[in-house]
């Protein structure tokens, strides 16, 4: 938690240009994603990148010393003003209420008013001051010859879903840590998801198989809490575990050609005491290197046919009365690692699967829902059962085609589906999947900016001033803009 | 044209390691493009950085200071050997031979033949030796352990077509100079071509706008000539012209509204002496700049409505006899264009429409074909009428899809249609067309790489001999690793 009391900040500067020559009416075409309030006039001010400077307010509860906002302005500053250097060498020192972590109950609203020579940015806490200086940064636009400008605006903001995340798969393909790095822009999203399918992640190190340390992990989380993103992992078990048996023998279930072991493992055994063992201390290990309460269990894509192969299995289903229901025995093991989860006092986030193959799921448990089809239906019958819930089915963008796609994400309604408005309340957000069976380091940025921008807007902004993908259009391109910018790229409005 | 006699080339090495402790046979998937005759043995040699060197055979028309050559050995040994540097400070003096371009003649033939402690190298041209290069660089693999090694090996090869192009939109989004140096890396691609629509490309300099200069033109040409690479310009008229019109009034056909003109242009206006003294001043511009004998000359896409409805030109397809017919007014302006082209010695390409719509074309213009339905029935007609053709439609690979798409690029069978065999050899061959719609310099590697291949492969190699996508995917995987390593990035074969 970062509640820091409230928090306004003022941006001063002076003009160097006496008298604005400009006659004729420019402003920049909005902010991405759009303020829930957002008033714009044609008056102006010129910016002097040598006069401006962040000050925190007088009645501010963070001061100089906030580590969060001292760094986030020193970013912003050089964001808005890519060709200067800020003056002032500010000292990242640790103090109460802004050495923490962004969680779901973060008040990220922020009010930012700017008028004559100054904008004041209020917020409840570091993580709202951060949504707030994105939105200022955006505000400010060059003319053609190169002066500064900043009009008169006042905006009122506050995310609409407090759930707004980017998966990154880390093991289909190694993704090396500076991509990673590069990925954190935030840009309002506020959750990140690493997903281990298929890889051991994290607690080993190997140069040759390109496997992640505990220090880079460590680096992720600090990159992301300083831009106010949690950092959520996703340990998916029992199937897309393959690579986890090279490193613990036992682990998966032996598949059988007729009455001998053929050679091949299926998903995680959950018929051993060994791989409960294995799994709870796992949990253990993450709930020492992620901060975030929350831990993504997996729970997708189980294939039955090596459990069904396997006459230890088979006997074990016999035992527990589940008959020929492979599903029964897929849900006994995430039941026993969602135990598991919450003895350690972290909240479970699985795939749909596990809703549609069992009934007995805790109340907390996340639901998150990936596939595409009647994504609707699973919205009403999730919400109808009392669970919150994740979209991710609508957004998985790893999957190109030709032209705008980005369109496509923006049209995504979360809440439009059939139940009440207390169903409507358990979406609590949505995720953007970026899955890497054809992604690295190489395609990454390009396959995930901007199209990703759409979902970050569906997610953060009010839906009834953001319905027309039309209108968005020139706002998207000139946010786009903003990004090539800000990874030095020439901008050149590609979309 | 650049033929210098026989020429040979060792490259030689002696082993730091005594004795070679792996027993297991290891050696590489192959080479992309696919030599046409190509033995490898497990034999293999290790070959040491420190000890490597490039040398002209003793009977070679070409010697130290052959440009191409002496460059290519230099880039060559930082590809194969990426953390050592060359020892000899290589001089780059011009000599015959070597200093001039390639064209359509070029001998790109070689045999190479690897075995104990030497490659020999032969080809009629530096531009075989320049292919044989590339070849050599994908023989050398590392083991576990970091050492180098090379297998005993024989090869003889020749290019299936002698175009091999690759185009590339420089207009539709600026590109800047060095992403188009940078996809300049031939993998025995033979033709780049520039396609300048809707922008008016090289001869004018402007910061803000993008445009290249001539010292840029310049670059890419000398850049290209030192991988074999021809560079051929379009210059697409009389549609896709519009920002032509800016830097030269009067270009453009006036569009009409009823009776009075609606403020927009048209296509190039064909009726006026001014717009053909215009192209003959460009084009004698274009011979200046660019030493290819070949230049594209569009002709695609041209909308009548414009033409239509401008009483000037309504009034001169009654003078000329053309009736309703725009079509034969689009042929007029083209083979006027197409003439002035051949009185400067060049060689026209022209896009489909213009043999579509026109049966009077120059026996010795090329036509290209761009619009993908019925390729096969197009191919038979052109060359029925005894033209040369090159294919591209199947090759739009700036259309992307979901996973493997390469795979459509390599099915392609560019002779397969009905003819006869004087019909077939009229198929000179193809080019890859990056168009830049949604392309810019942040996603044209990713986007052309290692997607291109798949074509590159397909107008290099026996098409017998790579029919099967299933057995090229592992050489293609590998040839991706080199395209990575070479431009500093992780392998990790995502395809």
């Amino acid at each position: 938690m970062s509640r820091s009391g409230s928090h306004s900040h003022r941006v001063r500067w002076w003009c160097l240009i006496a008298a604005v020559v400009a006659v004729w009416v420019q402003q920049v075409e909005g902010v991405w994603p759009l303020p829930q309030q957002l008033h714009q006039s044609a008056d102006r001010d010129c910016l002097s990148p040598q006069r401006f400077s962040f000050t925190y307010g007088r009645d501010s509860a963070a001061q100089t010393g906030c580590s969060v906002l001292d760094a986030a302005f020193k970013r912003y500053f050089s964001i808005i003003f890519p060709d200067f250097t800020t003056r002032s060498g500010l000292l990242i020192v640790k103090t109460r209420g802004c050495d923490g972590y962004p969680d779901e109950d973060s008040d990220e609203s922020y009010t930012l008013s700017v008028s004559e020579g100054q904008a004041v940015l209020r917020s409840v806490s570091v993580w709202g001051a951060l949504r707030g200086l994105e939105s200022l940064s955006q505000l400010v636009y060059q003319d053609d010859y190169g002066t500064y400008f900043i009009n008169k605006t006042e905006i009122v903001d506050f995310p609409r879903f407090a759930f707004r995340g980017l998966l990154l798969d880390t093991s289909r393909h190694y993704l090396p840590l500076h991509a990673i790095l590069k990925t954190l822009v935030s840009f309002n999203f506020n959750l990140f998801q690493l997903a281990a399918k298929a890889t051991f992640l994290i607690f080993t190190f190997h140069p040759f198989t390109h496997i992640y340390t505990q220090s880079d992990v460590m680096r992720v989380i600090e990159h992301a809490r300083m831009r106010g993103i949690r950092v959520v992992p996703e340990f998916d078990s029992p199937g897309h575990t393959q690579s986890w048996g090279k490193g613990q023998p036992g682990l998966l279930t032996p598949c059988y050609k007729g009455s001998v072991p053929s050679g091949s493992f299926g998903p995680v055994d959950p018929t051993v005491d060994t791989t409960y063992k294995f799994m709870e201390s796992l949990l253990k290990e993450v709930k020492f290197v992620f901060p975030d309460s929350y831990v993504h269990l997996g729970g997708d894509e189980v294939s039955f046919a090596c459990w069904q192969s396997n006459p230890n299995v088979r006997k074990f289903m016999e035992k527990m009365g589940f008959g020929k229901d492979f599903t029964k025995l897929e849900s006994f093991y995430m039941e026993s690692i969602m135990n598991m989860t919450a003895a350690l006092n972290k909240t479970s986030i699985v795939w749909q699967d596990v809703f549609d193959y069992h009934e007995r799921i805790p109340q907390d448990t996340v639901l998150e829902i990936w596939k595409g089809e009647k994504y609707q239906t699973e919205l009403s019958r999730m919400t109808q059962a009392g669970h919150r819930v994740l979209l991710s089915a609508p957004w998985y963008i790893n999957h190109i085609s030709y032209g705008q796609d980005w369109r496509n994400s923006y049209a995504v309604q979360p809440q439009n589906f059939s139940g009440t408005d207390e169903q409507k309340k358990l979406v609590i957000g949505g995720e953007v999947a970026m899955w890497g069976e054809y992604v690295d380091a190489t395609n990454l940025s390009p396959r995930l900016w901007p199209r990703a921008c759409a979902a970050a807007e569906r997610l953060w902004s009010n839906e009834e001033k953001t319905l027309n993908a039309d209108l968005a259009f020139p706002r998207l391109k000139e946010f786009r803009c903003e990004l090539l910018r800000y990874w030095k790229y020439v901008c050149n409005y590609s979309l």
